[in-house]
């Protein structure tokens, strides 16, 4: 058993779903701004948010609906206000929004969720909503995934959207999905982060209960090991709908669950490798792996300080291949391990050994860190636990685009 | 009683303390690198470290002077080369640096301390050693102090240094310093971090183990709170001398001991200050003060993550009022708190009340911003306890040079 991705794959790729983005008028450059998925039937559904005290208005409700909703039927997204720090008035204003697609769509207001990415600490203009709602709607298509991912864009500069699919019992089963996220993407803790959304879809038949496992555990493996600039939002948002349209029924604990959930967790890994390839200004795409750790948590204390440091993201930024910035985050990251057994790889050359420098010549350095992707590996040689995270570079651009947008 | 500012006040500022600054050649640029400070009687100490696992050689040997010594008589400071990850054999050439300036000064080599600064990872030229000891000897002088603080500058713009005077007992006491110190900044620990260096003189009598408690309890109140980029060094140093010259007892839990602290606190924030300032790349100073939280830990936390916060930092430098930013650091910083009771100032302006936008006209936030220093006030609603921090912002200039710059 195994899976595929499938060629310009989207939350339409499975079937019996069907997706719109439309321009409501949020952004003031007039691009598109507003999408809707849509289930033909009620879907079991699963959901994973951020972990801010500030959770947004859309976060909330979305929540509410994990807690209490039995079916999702649709999902709406609009890009260019966050709804959070909103109040009382913000959580009324995303649940008429969800009553206002409700009742375009003919369904319960509950079977509806919203996410909402941009400015932070602005109401809502309801007329855009009611704008969007009404443009969506008679534009809902079965190939609409990828134009539903454009208009969820903020400082995106590409839409993220993919697909895998693969047998069960004779049956095709198709798992799509599609992101935003370019700022505000951190990965310090259990529940997904970043001003990321991600809303997925599957025709398998499978429970509310195994999915809520299984995208809780596959977030920890993707979006949660991404860091663009360190800085967690207030709006992560991580849904996904399954209608079970193929006729494949996933029992739980089965080795159907297991397929479906590697297939899954590669779908997360693709769109979250593609957010830091797409971060902010970003030039390099850098994976750090700390192997051979005390435990998983020094691993990870290890490898998230590497991968957040500021002095580290300008040095790969720079072509620098500058380790010793590298062995001051290692240190300062609270992470226990012996600093005299420590080596240091960049790619699979050497470049600390024991602690020290291990005395490659800088030309051999420098030829791997001017390339785009590249990994820097930390062997503690202590133990047996490993961790690693995707890293951004931070750029000019970087600071242009952070200095200039409102969020 | 109370203490003063001496006008270009520096470690010589203090009675029988000598200093030079020399060019030994560590620098490529031909730039003064080498610096020592030199007390004509043997002096009280103590000393306060970074916390990094990869602490440098010369810290090192800096602690076992603080464990072990009684006495020192003379610091060296190197700039261009930090004798970090250098094993053993970096060890023994911070000692033997000790034993040659030892020779030339006539004095025990255990009475010398040493600092560097610069590129990690690169064994000592220790021919520059003898070239910079050779040279600082006969250029030892009582207002050598502020040609020390250039020879200690690595990215810094300007050189620090200040003094202190106070009256005890009729008799003049003296505490001066020099630090450097612009990137590698950030105050996450319970000892002094950065790549800062400190060097603190003073006439007062005081013993060893008085000047450890007050210089420790004076770090988490100035270097620990200011942050540049978030990332400790291999090699922070406080050193501070005391060789009783002025005559002036201080004994200990004495009201004299109280202004000694106040004083050595003022001239070490006063330091703090000006390093932030000179921050790499740095248009902008922000105080951030978290009130009236649960508890301390809570304020620090909250204080912490938003002056760490890369969005809020490129915010600052692009004179964007974006208290969505700082929100939302808050939020993710672990902080103990309740949203709904958040309120937040910039300057005396409200930004944020009760969680949610204050309604102050953006016109008049934005005057406030564009201030080269200003105050963020996250006032939390729930208790009594404070912590403040002190951020700069990060420029175009901050990716340059760390993008350029090989430490």
């Amino acid at each position: 058993m195994s899976f595929e991705f499938i060629d310009k794959g989207s939350p339409t790729s499975a079937q019996g779903f069907l997706a719109a983005g439309v321009t409501a008028g949020f952004k003031r450059s007039g691009a598109p701004d507003f999408a809707m998925v849509y289930s033909e039937t009620p879907a079991e559904f699963a959901g994973v948010f951020t972990s801010c005290t500030f959770a947004a208005a859309p976060v909330r409700l979305c929540q509410e609906r994990v807690r209490n909703g039995k079916f999702l039927q649709a999902v709406i997204i609009n890009s260019g206000n966050a709804n959070a720090c909103t109040g009382e008035q913000g959580l009324a204003n995303s649940r008429k929004s969800c009553e206002i697609a409700a009742k375009a769509l003919n369904i319960a207001p509950e079977t509806v969720a919203v996410a909402s990415t941009g400015r932070i600490g602005v109401q809502m203009d309801m007329s855009l909503i009611e704008k969007g709602v009404a443009l969506a709607v008679p534009s809902l298509s079965a190939d609409g995934g990828n134009t539903a991912a454009e208009a969820i864009m903020t400082t995106d500069t590409v839409p993220k959207a993919a697909a895998v699919k693969f047998e069960i019992n004779g049956k095709t089963v198709t798992i799509g999905a599609m992101t935003k996220g370019a700022g505000m993407i951190d990965p310090h803790l259990t529940t997904p982060h970043a001003t990321m959304i991600c809303v997925a879809t599957t025709d398998a038949a499978i429970s509310k209960k195994q999915l809520q496992k299984i995208v809780a555990a596959n977030a920890d493996a993707s979006f949660n090991r991404i860091t663009v600039d360190g800085d967690m939002s207030t709006n992560d948002t991580v849904l996904i709908l399954a209608n079970g349209k193929s006729g494949a029924v996933i029992e739980p604990d089965s080795p159907e669950e297991a397929l479906f959930a590697e297939a899954l967790l590669a779908l997360m890994q693709n769109l979250a490798k593609r957010m830091v390839l797409d971060g902010e200004g970003a030039t390099k795409f850098v994976e750090i792996k700390v192997v051979n750790a005390r435990s998983v948590s020094d691993a990870k204390l290890a490898a998230e300080a590497v991968g957040n440091s500021l002095l580290c993201k300008t040095a790969w930024f720079g072509n620098d291949p500058n380790w010793g910035r590298v062995v001051a985050a290692l240190g300062y990251s609270g992470a226990q391990f012996t600093a005299e057994k420590c080596d240091i790889y960049l790619d699979d050359i050497p470049v600390v050994k024991n602690g020290g420098d291990a005395g490659t010549p800088e030309e051999q350095l420098l030829s791997a860190v001017k390339k785009r992707e590249f990994t820097i590996t930390c062997d503690f040689n202590e133990g047996a636990a490993d961790y690693w995270v995707w890293a951004s570079d931070v750029s000019y651009e970087y600071v242009k685009i952070n200095a200039d947008y409102h969020t």
